[in-house]
């Protein structure tokens, strides 16, 4: 029944969004003196939605964000200098080597070998190819689908570029917003992986997906009993 | 002959290269009180190569190299107010829109009912994609392979993506090093497009590519007639 498993990165099989949040804090503490730590957050969140269209996702749009977000907070007050830890800041980002989750690598080496499995992952083009390279995950996927965004639309180019029909595709991620629910709008199988951390954004869910119906994991290797049970059901 | 004919898109489908130095002497004028407009340009070429194997190609990488350059250059003397500038320009950059070259639409236009034609291009994905859509060319091509690296990996990846044979694909590009020695190296067709301007970087020749066969038209129209004399040789 299901012919085609595809994974989430960022949050799904490592962490990522603890990153950003830590830079969150650098950020407000930084800028202590222009606004409390919920203020300086909620501009920063701001500046990154205003910039989402033009800049996309990853770590050097956020980092332009940064630094956008010092100048106005600060009424570009701040100085020259924390403009260049900012900047020293997206450095460390962009070689941060972040953990895999526990499990993740058992539960792809046991899936490997019954079914293809992919990567579709939003974000830098650069940044994600190093994260897959760093994780030491790459042997396991087919392939690596780095996009610009994850809709309705962008899973439908996938399908097709693997010739698979939506009833045969599982995707599973951290962010019904953008993983699964897209997913199962086309009839495929979603997977939700609920985890304590995601992004604000990510919460905003199309209207139109609404109610739709998805399984839910607490944990990637739960995805073991899960796709046993949809194939015994099938 | 030909099974798959490939080009480059920045500075061969569409103007690029102007805009950076457009935007390179404005910075020059900026940092005027800090260095010559050579040493400007010289030190902001070191910092991007610097930055190149950890922020990629794209705008957003060029913002975050212009912003250290002016840092360091002044010594951290530039005003909060010139980065708040340096950050409009990059929002300019990328909506600004790249005007396609005469004769392209034309020459796409005769080749595609003949021969499937893809863009394989560098750059930020979100940045590439808004330049496709923006050129109205998006309708000749049968794909779009945004990467973060030209290497002959990179094009043995897509050839065995379009299941064609080295000898069947023909790349066309304003950068030997980046468009054409790799193809050539692996046994494809490759065209170099002479073009007035191409960046710095993309004159260093890998050294096991010199004295590699290729091909030189002065303009794309200058194609078809190649392509034809091409398919009759053989």
């Amino acid at each position: 029944m299901i012919e085609l498993i595809a994974f989430d990165a960022d949050d799904t099989l490592w962490e990522n969004e603890v990153l950003y949040i830590k830079i969150q804090e650098q950020l407000a503490d930084m800028l202590a003196d222009y606004g409390s730590k919920e203020e300086i957050q909620k501009r920063l969140f701001q500046t990154e939605m205003k910039n989402l269209p033009l800049f996309g996702y990853g770590i050097k749009s956020f980092g332009l964000s940064l630094i956008e977000t010092a100048i106005q907070a600060s009424a570009q007050r701040i100085s020259v200098e924390k403009i260049a830890e900012i900047l020293e800041m997206i450095r460390y980002m962009l070689t941060y080597n972040l953990g895999v989750y526990p499990g993740v690598e058992e539960t792809l080496k046991q899936l490997a070998p019954c079914y293809p499995l992919i990567i579709i992952t939003k974000g830098d083009l650069l940044d994600q190819d190093l994260k897959v390279e760093n994780s030491g995950l790459r042997q396991y996927f087919k392939g690596i689908e780095i996009v610009a965004k994850k809709e309705e639309q962008t899973y439908r180019n996938i399908m097709k570029q693997y010739h698979i029909s939506p009833d045969h595709f599982l995707m599973v991620g951290n962010s019904l917003r953008s993983d699964v629910l897209p997913v199962v709008a086309l009839g495929g199988i979603g997977v939700y992986l609920e985890n304590a951390v995601a992004w604000e954004h990510e919460h905003h869910i199309d209207p139109s997906h609404q109610d739709l119906p998805y399984h839910t994991i607490p944990s990637l290797p739960e995805l073991i009993p899960l796709i046993q049970k949809l194939e015994n059901q099938s």
